[in-house]
């Protein structure tokens, strides 16, 4: 029996659970769910199957979990907690100075429907939050360093799209190497932010505009920008295209830890061709979880450090211990 | 509240464990119980509280749980059925055939006890064992990769020991670096065990000893060291004492896997300055969750595939949803 998975939102992380549910063996796509006109949207995988979001509600019988693809600033805080009152529910959340009030207002929704609603999954928050856990509960006496990159921040390539003159921007965020040398040989540094990272601009100008007060509102910008060593470059638009359509990422986090005199090194990293494909991915295996666990009796609003890694995979207790261990 | 812990088994690993749990707040130690006069042991903490392990049972009302810290090959197989009947018990178990019938061995046990019996956790099986579900679960098409090293391996430095002519040995586990590049680069290699590892020797001969005939002898040894690029030096007590006290570890496991078209590598790996004492704190760790557990009402037999991730934090799941997250 197929694990049948809703996809509400479809932009490049509605695509990438899309494309990872249709890889996987025990789940199925019962639909895509947008605020678009149903009929406009193709699909990447050409799987139809494309409904208006306020028709969610009637296909509640044909759904075991939706996987909810929008916004941490506006759509997920409304979204998660009003679904999570209907379906077992997955998102991405990943403000996290509000994921304890989003936690909240996901848990009584899902607590009041007997539904499991699983929040801030992908892989930061997600798979790095995990790596973070495992590692300060075998070695408490330690630091943990989080490196993001090589990789398109979507957040900081909008941000510089936002700039008056500018028609295209992608924004990579790049570790620091002598930084990550130093930590991953148990170093433990004191790094400020611009030690850790750097931050490289490719930007498409409109024609005439003035490249050097563009340079300059980038460099300046508060939070994002400011506090680091940024290097900006002008493109033109098939340069571009050429060079920058793809949305990798990845990352590393470093832990450094001792035992007494004795110390330890324990590095998680990804390296991905595609962001959005990949926490699709994570999102999807969370899905799968959330069934899992909501038929186990489980409710409530959970996060990955909740979840028995065993709920994750497709494959029988038995198999993994004997295949995996 | 502490978590008493009690330790069976005082050899490299039970010294790790110990040091674990006193480096742990929210852990106390309740016991090393060993096969030895108890008088003659001195312990590494000097925290005393050492026993015979024939007084174990009728301390079962003063410990927690009961880390079991023997060998594979004869000890765990007997000790952890038989303690699971009388305490929630945590092993290393590591012999990976022999995994499936350890399991129903220590859940039956455990189950009628209302117990819980949390086998063969450590670094592989354990944390290793954990990335590769984690990456096989999020992406089902790829493959996974383990290499080990650079380490001091204590079966095959034992091995070599056996030999007659040979006083003491260290034998490094080593990853081809040529190796690790391919796969790191997601080039998804097909690798023999030669072209994986290769196996360093260092040897303390007796006197007069036929060094060529040693030589021979480890080379060829089967399953040992014939699959292997295998380097045999030998080298005095002093430089053996000076330079190879220590038993270090490690390793990677890289997940080579895709979406589509786009590739992404998943990478864990650890160094390690103390392999006992690393491994000690996973026990450690695991401790902390069977007793939490069992408190819930778990029973029976479980692995780390068995364990939501917040139950190796001493920390509260608010704190770590609003700090590591």
């Amino acid at each position: 029996m197929s694990i049948r998975i809703g996809i509400l939102g479809y932009g490049n992380l509605g695509k990438g659970v899309e494309k990872a549910v249709i890889a996987n063996a025990d789940q199925e796509l019962a639909g895509i769910f947008t605020r678009r006109n149903p009929a406009e949207v193709k699909t990447a995988s050409g799987a139809g199957k494309v409904f208006h979001a306020d028709d969610l509600l009637k296909m509640k019988d044909r759904i075991d979990v939706l996987v909810i693809c929008g916004g941490s600033a506006t759509d997920l805080p409304k979204q998660t907690p009003v679904y999570a009152a209907s379906f077992n529910v997955v998102d991405s959340f990943d403000t996290h100075a509000k994921i304890p009030e989003h936690y909240r207002a996901v848990d009584e929704a899902a607590c009041a429907a007997g539904k499991v609603g699983i929040i801030s999954c992908g892989w930061d928050p997600g798979l790095f939050s995990l790596s973070r856990l495992y590692a300060h509960s075998v070695l408490p006496d330690g630091k943990d360093y989080t490196f993001w990159g090589r990789g398109v921040s979507q957040g900081h390539s909008d941000a510089i799209r936002r700039i008056a003159g500018v028609k295209d921007a992608r924004q990579y965020t790049v570790p620091v190497p002598e930084a990550l040398e130093k930590v991953r040989a148990g170093l433990n540094p004191e790094l400020t932010t611009r030690q850790k990272h750097t931050r490289e601009c490719w930007v498409v100008a409109e024609e005439g505009a003035d490249l050097s007060r563009i340079e300059r509102e980038i460099k300046e910008m508060p939070d994002y920008f400011s506090d680091y060593d940024t290097t900006v470059s002008f493109i033109s638009e098939e340069e571009m295209k050429a060079k920058h359509s793809e949305l990798p990422h990845g990352g590393s986090v470093i832990y450094s830890g001792q035992t007494g005199e004795r110390k330890h090194v324990i590095e998680f990293s990804l390296k991905l061709d595609s962001n959005p494909e990949f926490t699709g991915s994570v999102l999807a295996a969370v899905a799968r979880a959330a069934w899992r666990m909501n038929r186990e009796g489980q409710r409530g609003a959970k996060t990955m450090f909740d979840i028995a890694p065993k709920y994750l995979s497709p494959q029988t207790d038995e198999w993994l211990r004997a295949h995996m261990l």
